[in-house]
């Protein structure tokens, strides 16, 4: 039987995966470089933690995030047509993705002794360097530096970790508030089209 | 005296260096970034493997691949006009160097106790790897992506090392018969112009 | 009381992450994406040699490169545009910089053992590899492969480095010659604009 965690990090894998092959396909990739571009997408945040705390990434010890990855391709290559309709679902599915990742994140930090900013950068990177990936493959800009708070909401939400931990709740506690505030960051900042102020200073002039 | 292994070896340094450098090249780069997007091309999918798989780079413990990448430089400084002429000469090495790459990795990751699935996805990245570190530097969206079998070749030959394996071949015929595979994979795929589906489901819509 | 390296490895962060964060504010990213470019920028070179040696990265335990990235980002804020009639001044920061994280790559890799050859190469990835990421970021083809002597000057400090050590000076002293070396090749790089020869074998039959 999967545990929840286990259930939620399936479902965060397929929405990320999800995100990597819809813009690959957008691209006009292949089979092979659409699913690529989705399993980098979801582990590639999770793989970049790992390498700088080096430890072992996760994909190489359960082929769960080969499998999903698959099944999220099988997915598209069925179902894209529908895929387009059912594009507040896979934000409802990516925003879990991105909560879970970030808490995954934080916590494995944590657990190896680092310091709470150093989880905080970690948890952040778990959940949106994977897109940096899947943009720099595709040959765009990322979006995470441009677009809605979306790294930023890791950010925040790690902060919260930190403060439930610093007043002495319960780790599972700290997690799931952690999680919780970076889902509703993430809905929040998407429904209000919240966004960071542009840095625009010399955009003219360095012409 | 070098060993067969060695010589293959510097032939694919060669080979995938010379592509890196021509690639580089039409894009005006200078002496110095075309020799490190030829050596990044040569050795970025065998330190991606060594850096997941935890052990130090091959490349920093032997100086021969910055001496193949200075020759290849060399090469296409003195001959470079005479280069295109010898397009079939260099996609038969590339070939060479994509088999051989694809077995070392394969092979080192089994060695170090990694299941088959990992070690398959281990050589594919040794092989295939280095030219999305190029396409990068390059600006361009990575070839292997897109056009014709490469990677996947990598991914056949794979399985094929461990079919043999599962029926009781000895190591060496197994790295034979994988190399070979991927060798011809490739060759007939490029005779061909064997291309997997694109994944267009959606290329319309999301404009 | 800080050393007077820290206060040059200040100084150099310092001119890293204004260089991406200016790079960073041309193509309109949000603060977050500033800052993200600015500190990568910064770290990215040390980053990658750290993983390549496999000792912990620089920055996951001293927060101070957090600290400097955030003043940076400031002071591009408050003071955008006056930067562009500090051109020089920043680019002396950013030459300083380069010196010393140059030096610093050298020293690590000298210092866990490994020979010269890899200890140069550590120290050019060190100054130059940020540099790197911080284009790849922005979608724009690497500066230091096509202009002005960057790398080379990294590369050029290094070899003088390992001069003063064959003819037995002291550390300290092989390490101010390397330092200065990599700062005087740059400086006279630029205002000579010299150039390493463009590689344009076959830039036009390959179109």
């Amino acid at each position: 039987m999967p545990t929840f965690v286990q259930i939620l990090d399936f479902i965060g894998t397929f929405a990320f995966a999800i995100s990597g092959i819809r813009l690959a396909s957008a691209k006009r990739f292949d089979w092979f470089g659409a699913y690529v571009v989705g399993f980098v997408t979801a582990i590639g945040g999770g793989t970049i933690r790992d390498l700088l705390l080096d430890v072992t990434p996760g994909w190489m010890t359960d082929p769960m995030y080969l499998i999903c990855t698959g099944l999220a391709l099988l997915w598209v290559i069925l179902f894209g047509k529908f895929l387009i309709h059912m594009h507040n679902t896979f934000f409802i599915f990516d925003s879990i993705g991105l909560a879970l990742f970030t808490v995954v994140g934080v916590g494995k930090s944590l657990s190896l002794g680092y310091p709470f900013w150093v989880a905080i950068i970690m948890g952040s990177i778990t959940g949106a360097a994977g897109g940096v990936f899947r943009d720099v493959f595709i040959n765009e800009i990322p979006l995470i530096f441009r677009k809605e708070i979306y790294a930023m909401a890791c950010v925040v939400g790690g902060m919260f970790y930190w403060v439930c931990s610093l007043i002495g709740l319960e780790p599972y506690i700290c997690q799931i508030t952690a999680g919780s505030t970076v889902f509703i960051v993430r809905i929040l900042a998407v429904k209000f089209q919240i966004c960071l102020p542009i840095l625009s200073g010399e955009s003219e002039e360095t012409k």
